[in-house]
């Protein structure tokens, strides 16, 4: 949402912002100020829109939270349900699922940032970590696979290599920008040199 | 700072914090609440000390963020200055440093979690990631030398490739204890294995 689009819509009189519109501007606060810090108000303010016209597209500030934490794990889930993650040599569907994880994360990067900072404290929340839990158990099964085949350059303990290359992964919510230079297949490219033989 | 050791200080009637027990609750606090939510107040009442008390070792909140920042970037900085980071192949100086992080970061998990989150809010703050940004940098020259050696599996911008290995590195704030079955040396060993030829 640009600065010219949001005093667009101010000077019309009827903002134009839609469900999709207020999570954007949610997220963007959610990030900035926590969770728990923003509150509705502060939302209406800086769409300049009522309390009751956002209240007209969500119920609450819990389900603005709960489309945002779907925006990410939809994404991250597709990765896994992908016909190139679930057939084929382990590796491959290893370095599938990797290259689609960073496409994901640079993608919907406000959305995926706000995911990793989930810590449990409400059944939306705990319901986001328990999915979270699931996508990391499937790439550790993955991990296995390839490690058994050969095609890993450890023996650890899949689990703990999964994790890790996730934290490689999940670091770029701290400093990629995706207008930068670089492209997420550039980054993929990368993280797969790092972890496949 | 164990209960029993809270408990056996409150019942003396003389409670025992030097500066460091104090540091120790105020950097769990910090990680806990957050810096910000964090106050004197609070952290009297988790000492059982009264705030005056507190304000004997310390000259303020600032104060304590700057001694817990200090011990996480001591430490790190100690590892880059040790020979093994100095002399010999620029593989070997750059496992060593690696290798030094994560020990680093295991023995000092709290303050470690601590700077990671710093975003530059006050002078403080600003002070360590500056000192956090030299780190990085020589870390990246690091990994230049290895590229350069032929030791590195990836031609990438050597910053970018030094970003994803403390990406790796940093995420064991997010699941590593102490206390289980991974040693930090086991966890240095399938970096290691990720990372170098």
């Amino acid at each position: 949402m640009t600065e010219t689009l949001r005093s667009d819509a101010l000077r019309r009189g009827r903002p134009g912002y839609d469900q999709r519109g207020i999570l954007e501007v949610a997220v963007a606060a959610f990030n900035e100020h926590g969770y728990d810090a923003t509150s509705i108000g502060m939302l209406a303010d800086r769409l300049g829109l009522s309390k009751s016209a956002i209240y007209h597209h969500v119920a609450s500030k819990d389900e603005l939270l709960g489309l945002a934490l779907d925006e990410a794990l939809d994404g991250l889930e597709g990765v896994l349900r992908a016909p190139e993650a679930t057939t084929g040599a382990a590796s491959d569907r290893l370095a599938f699922v990797l290259r689609g994880a960073v496409r994901v994360l640079a993608d919907r990067l406000p959305y995926v940032t706000l995911l990793l900072r989930v810590r449990g404290n409400t059944d939306v929340e705990r319901a986001a970590l328990a999915r979270r839990r699931a996508f990391d158990h499937a790439v550790a099964e993955l991990v296995a696979e390839a490690r058994a085949e050969g095609s890993l350059r450890t023996d650890a303990d899949p689990a703990v290599v999964a994790r890790l290359l996730f934290g490689m992964i999940n670091s770029l919510t701290e400093w990629y920008t995706p207008a930068g230079p670089l492209t997420p297949d550039d980054l993929a490219d990368t993280i797969l040199a790092l972890a496949l033989r």
